[in-house]
């Protein structure tokens, strides 16, 4: 029998019944076809307010709870209580929806756990993106997406990724309907093999191993390669430079 | 006894002393502390060309081998042995360096591969990123690393990007060390864990139960989901028209 | 005497005393410098609601003046009387703060108007853009906002970009100050420059010219390239290609 | 009678009869058709080496003439003499191609001068991008082109980026031709805007000013602003924090 695994879905469309949707719930129901537990959430039915950014001004204050008091308690803990997060948003100016981007900035709460308890509680989930529009600009959504739910500990399964950026019905594009599938099912699949992991995955701990040994090995090795290399490789500008000289004389 | 994997680090910087080496190594150094091998190519010591694009002119025509006879073979024989690859590259304007570029575009016969025996080569490896320059653009450059690698089928554990943008010594930089550490450990842990997993992380054979059950299923319930709400979203736009024209009547 | 203009700034932070009031601040202080009447917006103390896609739903009902009614019709009224903008936002998860997010999708409604009176309403204005961090991402920012700012109609002038992404105080960063200073006045010359310009920038009356002469003779030159060049291109990948089999053999 | 500009087209794509190169021919037609003089290059026949990153050992050892002997030497001309410069690329996962790419690179030389001289030898030159693909990926190289070229000095004009981003062909794509037709016209018209501009656009000369004058106001007015708004920000966190506080008891 399969590990049980749980795969929350948010939609960051104001329309509930457009592509994004179609997406994602392609998506939800390849999940719950591998035997998942799966949850979908519209985020425009959540009060979701700005993050005010207190990180700034005193790097302690953003902890969980987050000190503003609306709808994302709840996706805060529709989130820890998740293996799986697939985000799903329509491409707004070829970035995500103004809510996503407030899910996401809100986050931080979870994030800048490393620096009050030592490990970001988003850590070692897993997560997929889904990009829609009528025209452009999914990959640089999805690129977006993938390096700041990486900053945040997730871990992006393979093709963890469809997009659909087209006026046309989404369910007659192939492609995107398979890679909407392959993504709820990438996400099942890790957050299963990972279930049991039992490690933290940033370990602070390899700091005193760093200052004591590391670094040092790393600055020699360097050195070496500077000694060995680096009277080459101005011999070879410098030629360069006289050869182009006497090009230019000509 | 842990599973035994194999770590490859391209590096694709001119200077092989420079601020990439260093983190570069350090990440390296770590996973060998693990138990990984590890392996560390400094790819301007080998001739890359471009990439043709065969595949525009014919889709099957891009394969492995790739039809371009340079050292690049070496490259792709190693990153076949691997289990996982750590790319650490200069940024260049924003971007990775030329020679990773050609790296990246020729890894196209691996991933191509999907359409001639169903599976990228590179699905299920692990990666890691590292972009080091004097001034600015490594979140760009890891964003842009972090969809191409993991389109192409890679897996990216968490945390495994690391930085530096600054003329000072990197290894003063300790967060950058940190990371890069974090950086070849989650690499390792990551790649260990899925030594084993057999399945194929993109499965095209999801397309019959797509097609048979999944599509109707999905467009009825957006159809239901339109019918309760479209309605209701065209008499709040309407209302907010009719406010603001009476608004802007006054 | 030197042409009058108008430069607004809009700081997307909640920390009107932070590092994104000080570039920005800098950058308006310069146009001030050079003659320019200038005024300095906190979006934070202005209600803007998320766009709500009825673009998507049809396409003529994204109009100015926008359906929503609040503190975005300030905004929209503001820039409408500016000849340039510039986009101070602090770097919430390497893209713009939420209210930044917010006001960009709301300017859909000029952009749109290409389609109701065929030009874009903010088309031919000049844009800056200030990015301010603690840490990372400043780049990636600014290509953001240059891609949506420039599909919108905005002119970018030379160097129109300043950042910084660090803890410490942005006003000891020289780098940092010249180039918001730089920013400011570099919108300033290039708005002054186009003030009297009178035509429109995109222009849609090409298409006749386009589809009765100029398609026709793409087409031939393309066919005429591909004829002289497609056979050899071919030969070139097919010897390479026996090559590659030949060294395979050995 | 109008200005007379010169227009380069620069095609990074190995095949010279395909998507790019129409997309770029109808940008350089429409140019032509305005009365400009434009030159079409075809990068893939010319050998365009790697940057080696001169700049990261010794700040001024980068400058034009680059030391690297090659063809770069001809665009490099070709560039200098040309008011505005149209970039047109394929998308090779989502990133221009290598030696588009190489040719950014060696750009480098050009900017560099700033050190040199005290001004990038590409400052206050028009650009456009037109970027080409089979699947995805043009926004963000847009993205990416636009932030580059705007940081060595380049003008973005408005709207100065089209796209096609699918196998079917380019010149039934009524949009991509209009706007490539667009990028064409919108290039002219600005290089002949700013044809007569004499004075520099990044003025390393603020400087004095900046530290004798805008430093301590800017700073001063930070300051008041902090002193009337953080004692009431850090109340309102308070107050949200005891809020939250006492929900949580319930």
């Amino acid at each position: 029998m399969s590990v049980k695994v749980k795969i929350l879905g948010l939609n960051g469309s104001p329309r509930p019944y457009g592509a994004t949707f179609k997406l994602l719930r392609t998506a939800l129901e390849t999940a719950k076809k591998l035997g998942a537990d799966v949850e979908e959430i519209n985020l425009y039915e959540y009060r979701i307010k700005d993050c005010i950014g207190c990180v700034s001004d005193e790097q302690l204050a953003c902890r969980y709870p987050c000190v503003i008091n609306d709808d994302m308690k709840i996706i805060y803990d529709k989130i820890l209580e998740s293996d799986g997060v697939i985000f799903a948003t329509p491409i707004y100016w070829y970035t995500p929806s103004g809510i996503m981007k407030r899910v996401i900035d809100r986050l931080t709460a979870f994030e800048n756990m490393i620096f009050v308890d030592g490990r970001s509680w988003v850590e070692g989930k897993v997560a997929g993106v889904i990009a829609v529009g009528n025209d452009s600009g999914e990959i640089q959504v999805i690129s977006l997406m993938f390096s700041i739910l990486n900053s945040m500990g997730f871990i992006i399964p393979p093709f963890a990724l469809a997009y659909h950026a087209s006026a046309d019905d989404v369910l007659k594009n192939r492609n995107a309907i398979l890679d909407a599938a392959n993504v709820g099912r990438s996400v099942v699949l890790m957050a299963r093999l990972i279930k049991e992991f039992r490690d933290v995955w940033y370990d602070v701990k390899l700091e005193e191993w760093i200052q004591r040994e590391l670094i040092r090995k790393v600055e020699e090795e360097a050195e070496r390669i500077k000694a060995k290399t680096y009277s080459n490789r101005m011999k070879i500008i410098t030629k360069l430079m006289k050869e182009k000289g006497s090009d230019n004389s000509t």
